[in-house]
């Protein structure tokens, strides 16, 4: 009973070894991808990157494309912990929705992916690369837009945004000048975008607030 | 004499033939960039992609650079002919923003580079590759910012935009709207993404518009 149950831990240990190593893997995936491109992401390329042979990278992904949609995942998962989730702190409506703005602002200021936001880089990359990473990049990216639709949603439906005006067209503009932030800051270096996409997100916001009853 | 002519004759249109065929690989090049990224343009690949001999592209670009450095002027010229010059055509100020705003939107929907605008997405794939590449395409695109900048300050030196506003915060929002329809467009194939671009730069340049004197 003893050796079965020290035989079950050091079997749980290893699994959790391995897990462990695998989001190590991952994370170091997600920054290279960046980088370098989704599409440049070999087993051999990451070995090489995280100072691991072929065959332990190959352990834990059989093939570039496993590699490639479990790193759009990682990705995920550090987007939902750094933006998503700071996010849902703030109270439903117009609160969410501002406050899920600046959490993507920090997360370009703060450098989580070395290359601003892993969605956009990889969405510009792959834009007319048909495959199955692309589909599943596209997926999580929907996923992410429909979020911020729904936060939108919520506050024109709370009264704090004009409910008349178009959800998708304020999701669009919203959008265009977070991405116009990431261009700016990583591309060519421009530290005053970040203040740029708040003012023009600010001026947006006040003109879709409803008119205070005199 | 006449011979002496002819074999002048003769070296011109090698020459010319010469010319051309190195515009016709360029614009070969530019394309195929905007798809498999500007970091991949290969002498072989780019062979491969023309049906030529790699010697008989290897005799126009000596080093994988060099044709880089190239595809990025020849999709300069493309992007003058198709966007800057047409915008030209209108009267400076307020008609000429206008027109080099449609003008994109209308080169982003006629897929005039296959996968949206080549510096974009170049920019994007280059974003932390350093290099003189890298340095070659923000000089190109610091260069086109630069041009807008100056036709967005010329409309408002003739008091059609607010003169007190500031410039380069117009850039950033008109700009980013572009940007966010090239996404929109090209990544999700939301056919609605350049009329979104549309009223969102709309709304913006009615509101910097000086009120009317009552």
């Amino acid at each position: 009973m003893e050796s079965a149950h020290a035989a079950r831990e050091d079997g749980r240990r290893h699994r959790a070894d391995g897990e462990r190593s695998r989001q190590a893997i991952l994370a170091a995936a997600a920054e290279l991808a960046t980088i370098e491109g989704l599409d440049g992401l070999s087993i051999a390329r990451l070995a090489e990157h995280v100072g691991m042979s072929k065959s332990g990278v190959f352990a834990h992904f059989r093939s570039k494309e496993e590699l490639q949609l479990a790193t759009v995942d990682a990705a995920r998962e550090i987007y939902d912990r750094e933006v998503s989730e700071p996010a849902l702190q703030a109270p439903e409506g117009l609160p969410r929705l501002e406050a899920a703005l600046e959490a993507f602002l920090v997360h370009l200021e703060r450098r989580v992916f070395p290359a601003g936001c892993f969605f956009l880089s990889a969405a510009s990359e792959l834009e007319v690369k048909h495959g199955p990473v692309r589909d599943h990049l596209r997926a999580h990216y929907a996923e992410l837009l429909d979020g911020f639709a729904e936060t939108v949603r919520q506050a024109q439906e709370r009264g704090e945004l004009d409910p008349e005006a178009d959800t998708q067209q304020i999701v669009f503009e919203l959008d265009s000048f977070l991405i116009g932030a990431n261009i700016a800051l990583f591309f060519f270096g421009d530290e005053s975008a970040t203040d740029r996409a708040r003012a023009a997100l600010r001026g947006t916001l006040e003109r879709l607030k409803p008119a205070q009853p005199a």
